[in-house]
């Protein structure tokens, strides 16, 4: 897609009327007296997590904005593979896949040795390394990822509208009381509205759990005695987003310049191929200095970038965003409202994003991860508050999101040190640090992809005993997809993209060398434990009323081509009866694809003798590989954190 | 996606309240009293083109039904390969991938020669050959592609809504008179409104060009005195949707079945996975018996469905919709309104779909075939509207339509006969007609994938003069696109989804073996006589204010991988100043893909010593194939049917 030719304009691009891309409204009216959860404010993490509550049309949910409507412009742009991975989930992927600009490769720029101040071309990566992810690194502007959580919100059971124009004032917390096994409504939140009608009113909500999304300077952190804690920041970068004409050559591909004497810049290409993104160096903050007093403008920038590119040309025409910012790295100890003194307790305040964690957005990080904390926190609290987990599964989202978000500061810092380092080094050394640069690039690009995350063991990530049964499935990080044959139709495709936002576990049963229509078939004596065992995990935590696949999503994948196995001779929980008619669910089974040399067993090392049982969390993560007939473990791994509901 | 599974809900199923799915509303008011182009109703062929006519901001064009609103359910469900490809032109196809139910293999069933009175599955294939197209063959509900249709219409330049509840009442031409050449507004149409606010008011408007797109009892049709001819109908079939529970193994195939005695049936799996079609074979009709004499109610589908099903069971849930047809395979011998007796003049009516040819809906030709219909004339009017194109132009709609829809109508005829005389022949020949049956399925593969398309030299078609220089990209046929990696950043994307519905035409130019950067290059001495020769089409047609592609769009395709090009090298025509700005454009330029063993030049059997132009039509059609130095043929392909702007 081409569009932004005339000059940047918000909104939907499909829409060829500007004037009529009008952005979503919000919800009209007060806010509501009570509800489940109240998010503060509606970025990345705020509307992750809003999307992820809105699928339960039996949760309430209010989310808030302090900003008038919603976001058209600037802020963050890059998208990782891991996040394209969670938007399949949220069904938007496709229209992100679209839209946004791929990022292919990476080149980088470093000065001419022979005329230091000319930059040349000194390398080019790809910028994700194959079989990754079966996704692309894009870039998009922040604004349209809203756009789509926003249509998923308000289309989804819930039909949630965020509320704009709030300026959270307090938040109470009424002390902890006996009967708190029913999730009283302990929060409550005072707001302001800023929206010219209400100006000045005055809104109070209670909520039993309370979110706080509302970035850097969050008003909920500081609620709940939580503060940012990293370095003084003492150097400036300024972003600007342009429509320009420039002869350098690799304006559409991300590319890294470091200038002889003149700072360094990062290139984004942008949706819609002309815009594109600068990350321009500016000078050196003095100790306690803050960038705002450097009165630094737009020209600033572009002279700044000038001086880069040189002797490439830079032509604005039109600069739709920009901004200067400090690089600061800065991180809470912890994302949730509970202390050391109350340490038993569950939280009932939390945060996420900016919030709790703030970077250089170089590294394309900053919005990426705060999505990761709302899918990770979402399932947790939708869990709970559905009955079928305890609470004290809402600690894991502290424990689990702050070691991911000091992991990446460090390397946001090193990532940062890279760059600034290089960039004033003395032209001397220049090409061994660029040689750094470009090799950190290179090794950090699973990091970058977000793919790299791993959470360690606790009550819903086991322990690797088993792990040797699927080696490349590894237990604690993300299921990586792979392509397989769905048995019922002959459909290719991505057994990961089953996994959807919709709160449920799943079981992917990968069968063993056995006849899957032996009657002592692993597969089919999984089936018949799962299905008749009284310690079966399917029939404890799944109310007799519900469909059976309502809270763990059982599917198998077989070794054998789909022509040769029989839909028969399947098991009836891979066939379930569902809904009101009790329909058949055909899409339950599928087949390693015999026509690709490395099927899904080899991809992902999978025992293909043994088999295995790989349990995958609603966030998509692995939460333990167990073998087929590991009944016992089965049990027990759910027993701890799940609540039986028959 | 899975939907439907509590009950058919019409409508887009990413909107979880069914309630709030509600259809797209028409245009309030009376009808415009003047427009460009008048379409009478809103089936495919309607609006596909007015979704082509759509784009252009100065056209304008009144579309309008008799039905008081949007299509809901029923009616055609097949989505051909060819079709899809269109779709990515009008720019939705992803949502068709994503909605649709992909048609991937498809079964046969016979009698068991053992035990004749139960089918066994007596063969499988895959459905759509290997790189026939890069889309798959789908099905998707009727309504669902009007939506996709709408949605285009609504946030296109002219933003077109249609006028529903308006029932076309006469048609009246004034004769041509000598100042024809504003093209004026020669038809008369009136309407009477059938909403009830507004019964029985009568409205008038003036067109410049009048379509009718109002099925089989076409008004536009019997105005211009025009008649289907064709075979009388004396076989009855019924068409079912189901939600029901089976334990037919192939029912998520689409699947051929053929009883013994019971006559025949075609299953198609259908969209959200629970839905499925029935068409079924009922009694023979007498000699001048219409099929609605029969009475037939739904009870006698499913008795008759379940009959032919034996041994499987059958238990129906629900039937959205369904219907009793007889087949009738009826054609128009032209498809405008010029007769021998003024054959000189420019047609100023036309009909489209089954206005003009009717047949058995189970080949799933039916829409496809309209909507390539409306594809085809949408260009050709935009084209003479605008004044890049004479109104001869016109005149090619019904020569090239009218003979496809007569292939269609042979194909279809025969099809039906291989379908009804395999049943009926006694158990003993059985399995030779099940062979026969097999056997046309599979040959007539490109046929039903609508890519066997070819359209006869013409003004618009070239000569087979220099077809070996691209032996895989046969003049007369749709662009066969295959993958390329962008040259400016390494995108890996399909050549010919660069073909939009924008009605423009385009050059590609597939580079030689000479090196890219030499001033003598083909590639590069194209382009200059493109952009300097006064014979230049590009200047001669192209109107000295507008972007220079925006008639004749060049592309060029090199057989180098992208490392190893420079983009400062490539002439300026293959990176235009564009828009209000002057931007780079720079998506005009590809590479190889060579990574892959086959790359475009192997895949389509261009030759790579020499290279070659392919000129290919605003509908994706291949125009011409050309030297790259045959500057002269190429002027004179576009002087025969285009107007000079300068």
């Amino acid at each position: 897609m081409q569009f932004h030719l005339n000059g940047f304009a918000p909104g939907d691009p499909h829409i060829a009327d500007q004037t009529k891309r009008h952005p979503a409204p919000g919800a009209a009216g007060s806010l509501p007296a009570e509800v489940d959860v109240l998010i503060v404010g509606c970025g990345p993490a705020g509307l992750t997590l809003a999307a992820q509550l809105s699928a339960f049309p039996d949760i309430t949910t209010c989310i808030v904005d302090q900003k008038p409507g919603p976001l058209l412009r600037g802020q963050a742009d890059g998208i990782a593979c891991r996040t394209m991975e969670m938007f399949e989930a949220f069904g938007f992927s496709e229209r992100v896949l679209k839209e946004a600009c791929w990022v292919n490769e990476t080149t980088f720029w470093t000065p001419d040795r022979t005329r230091p101040a000319n930059i040349i071309r000194s390398g080019r990566v790809q910028d994700t390394e194959d079989g990754l992810s079966e996704f692309p690194h894009v870039v998009l502007n922040q604004a349209r990822v809203h756009d789509f959580y926003l249509d998923v919100m308000r289309k989804s059971p819930a039909g949630l509208v965020p509320h704009y124009a709030r300026r959270l004032i307090d938040l109470t917390l009424a002390p902890a009381t006996p009967d708190d096994n029913d999730h009283p409504h302990r929060v409550t939140a005072r707001f302001e509205r800023g929206d010219p009608a209400h100006e000045g009113q005055i809104e109070t909500i209670k909520a039993r759990y309370v979110v706080g999304c509302d970035g850097a300077r969050s008003t909920v952190r500081t609620s709940i005695g939580r503060t940012l804690v990293g370095d003084s920041a003492n150097h400036a970068w300024g972003v600007m987003d342009v429509l320009a004409v420039t002869d350098f050559p690799d304006i559409r591909f991300k590319s890294l310049i470091r200038s002889a004497s003149n700072g360094s810049m990062i290139i984004i290409p942008r949706e819609g191929g002309y815009l594109f993104r600068l990350y321009i160096e500016m000078d050196k903050l003095d100790v306690g200095e803050r960038v705002g007093n450097r009165n630094i403008t737009s020209d600033h920038l572009v002279a700044a970038a000038r001086r880069i590119f040189h002797p490439y040309t830079l032509d604005v025409k039109e600069i739709p965003w920009w901004s200067v910012y400090e690089i600061g790295q800065r991180l809470c100890e912890k994302f949730d409202d509970v202390t050391d003194a109350d340490a038993d307790r569950a939280p009932c305040v939390f945060i996420a994003g900016d919030a709790c964690h703030t970077h250089s957005p170089k590294a394309g990080q900053g919005m990426n991860v705060s999505m990761q904390d709302g899918f990770n926190l979402g399932w947790k609290l939708a869990s709970v508050l559905r009955g079928t987990c305890a609470p004290e599964l809402l600690s894991s989202y502290s424990a689990e999101r702050q070691a991911i978000a000091k992991e990446l500061i460090d390397f946001d810092r090193e990532w940062a040190q890279v760059l600034s380092s290089a960039s004033h080094a003395d032209p001397g050394i220049s090409q061994d640090n660029h040689a750094r640069t470009q090799d950190y690039f290179v090794k950090h690009g699973r990091y970058t992809a977000g793919t790299a995350v791993l959470y360690p063991p606790s009550a819903i990530t086991g322990e690797a005993t088993y792990q040797h049964l699927a080696a490349g499935l590894t237990i604690g990080t993300r299921f990586h997809s792979a392509p397989v044959i769905r048995l019922t139709d002959a459909k290719p495709l991505h057994l990961g993209h089953t996994v959807k936002a919709d709160g449920r576990w799943r079981l992917f049963a990968f069968a063993g060398s056995q006849d899957p229509a032996s009657s002592t078939s692993g597969i089919r004596s999984l089936c018949a434990f799962l299905i008749d065992a009284p310690q079966s995990p399917i029939l404890r935590y799944t109310a007799s009323d519900n469909d059976i696949d309502s809270v763990i999503d059982v599917r198998a994948i077989f070794q054998q081509s789909h022509e040769t196995l029989a839909i028969e001779a399947m098991p009836s929980l891979l066939m379930p009866r569902k809904g009101r008619f009790g329909l058949i669910d055909y899409e339950k089974i599928f087949c390693a694809d015999s026509r690709s040399a490395r099927d899904i067993f080899t991809l992902r090392h999978i025992d293909r003798e043994h088999g295995c049982v790989v349990i995958i969390r609603p966030d998509q993560y692995i939460a333990n590989v167990l073998p087929l007939d590991g009944y016992k473990q089965l049990s027990a791994f759910f027993l701890s954190f799940m609540m039986p509901q028959r």
